[in-house]
């Protein structure tokens, strides 16, 4: 048929009604009032949004960081003239909120603090909870990267008064990479009227004016937006106290596993994420090699390590649609090739 | 299966050959040896790419618009703190090439421009060949639009001299949208090495060391990486000049259509794409009802008008996977559509 359409015309009735159930679903998830946008980028693009839309050249921000998503937030801010105060935690350890509170209270110049809430590179769950009272508390805006953690780990967007939330759809939403959805509070929205970093595909304004008339600003990725109603669906019905529970259980089962197989993990039990596992390599095993045998001849995908902790660790994801039978055949098989390339060292 | 991948591991073997072979079919059509790199963004989003990579706040740019997409790359522009000089032609109008050397020649500081290939709000097709040659003569750094041409309408790349070149996953390549991608020259990556304008997300230099790794900087959207190579597959065995033929066919078809319906078109022959037909609308005929009839009642899918053409003007889309069928059928329905609407009018 002719038209002048990419699929549905994203400016016509079709894509109005799924944009707008699309963004009230997402709302439910989130836990918030707030406006929630949804970018066609991937989640760094979203991390993106966050920092453009709030900041102006020169500000200084206060950009803890506990792996390397910690270091992107941070590393995006500085591109855009940011005067970012990094506060960095070993990797694998938590942020320390009590750290956090000093530096707010020493620098009254620093009024925004960008913070990971699930570092996907360590497998470790900054304490949300504790971080933004401080923040909050303090009246400064807080910007969270929670890419891997909401829809899967508990996130009350409004409870908390997280200011700008950005997740990233190949995450707890099951689908494809290509979608950034980020809340944006009323503070949020003060910070962007004054903002002046330039910004022009990521402006969150432009994307509210033309959500009310339920589009987006430029062309929306619009399978992806359908895949993630289906999904969105699917979610409602198994829960969301329900969706954290099984990632609470299958966290545990997976970090309870690697023990088992003698391994050590990187973070520590009390703020071990339970979206993702990172164990480290055990002394004389090539990590590389590892993940091939378990990929090819187990189908077992785990991931190797990134930035300065490359072939130090490998990581088990347990993000989105993934039960204790799942965490089972990757142990098993991880217990197998383990095994066979410890002999083969012995045997060396 | 547990897993740290969204559906396969983007810093794996198996996306590591996609994206080489997607960038090595994509060049094919591009005509380039440049460098093609393919971003997770709308169109709007390559462009963006387009103007921050390769300019500093200041710089003097002449921006050639004949319509809404030649004002967007202008904005875009203007948004990161370029010194933009507008170069505006009648909507319907193409570019007049004498005029942009004009421009050239009084202003030696406009280092750069900006120009729409196919300029899809108005039907109207620039002539890049000509545009190219002055600005190229002139050694300036030639960006070019061609979201909606490229693949579709001939646009030799290297033959032209075009520096930066942006098209889009939705249009030619009739995928779904949500990727963008870019070719950049020699002397565009020399203007990308002196650029200051502030880039994270869209940096071209961070996703050419990335490619050279079988990579993307961050999360890409793989689902439409593996759509895109089917895709170029099928284009493929078409042949380049074959598609380019039959929009040509479909192009005219649908123009002598429309003139058989009475109906006048926007764009003059001369310069008429051939990938989006924009007709007048009759006196006396609410262009919003008759694309609602047609949609409904003939599952027929036009356009309206964007920007100052809303209400003025309906489009009759034929980019990408469309024959001269589809175009029998879509006149069909609006000669039908437009007898039944005329005689409502001519009795009330």
């Amino acid at each position: 048929m002719a038209s002048a359409r990419p699929m549905v015309n994203h400016r016509g009735p079709e894509f109005r009604r799924l944009v707008l159930d699309v963004t009230a679903r997402l709302k439910w998830f989130f836990r918030t009032e707030n406006d929630v946008l949804t970018l066609t980028a991937s989640g760094t693009g979203g991390l993106e949004a966050a920092v453009v839309n709030t900041l102006s050249p020169g500000d200084r921000v206060l950009a803890v960081s506990v792996g390397v998503f910690g270091d992107r937030f941070a590393a995006i801010a500085r591109a855009y003239g940011a005067d970012v105060v990094k506060l960095d935690f070993p990797w694998g350890k938590a942020a320390d909120p009590d750290q956090i509170a000093a530096r707010l209270a020493a620098d009254p110049n620093i009024r925004t603090v960008l913070v990971t809430h699930n570092e996907t590179s360590t497998g470790v769950t900054n304490d949300l909870t504790a971080i933004s009272k401080i923040v909050k508390e303090r009246d400064r805006l807080l910007l969270v990267d929670a890419v891997s953690s909401l829809g899967a780990l508990p996130l009350p967007v409004d409870q908390l008064g997280c200011d700008v939330v950005v997740t990233g759809s190949q995450k707890s939403w099951m689908i494809p990479p290509g979608l950034a959805m980020i809340s944006i509070s009323r503070a949020g929205w003060e910070a962007c009227a004054r903002a002046t970093m330039p910004r022009f595909y990521f402006d969150l304004a432009s994307a509210k004016r033309s959500l009310e008339k339920g589009e987006t600003p430029f062309t929306p990725a619009v399978s992806l937006f359908f895949a993630l109603e289906e999904s969105l669906r699917m979610m409602e019905e198994e829960g969301r106290e329900a969706i954290a529970e099984r990632h609470r259980r299958v966290g545990a089962q997976a970090r309870d596993g690697v023990r088992d197989l003698g391994l050590a993990l990187l973070a520590d039990e009390r703020v071990a994420s339970n979206t993702v596992t990172a164990v480290k390599a055990p002394d004389g095993i090539e990590t590389r090699e590892l993940l091939r045998i378990l990929r090819e001849e187990h189908g077992v995908v785990l991931a190797g390590g990134q930035g300065r902790l490359a072939d130090k660790i490998f990581r088990i994801g347990h993000l989105g649609w993934v039960t204790e039978a799942d965490i089972d055949a990757a142990l098993s098989a991880l217990r197998v090739v383990l095994a066979r390339m410890i002999t083969a060292t012995d045997n060396r």
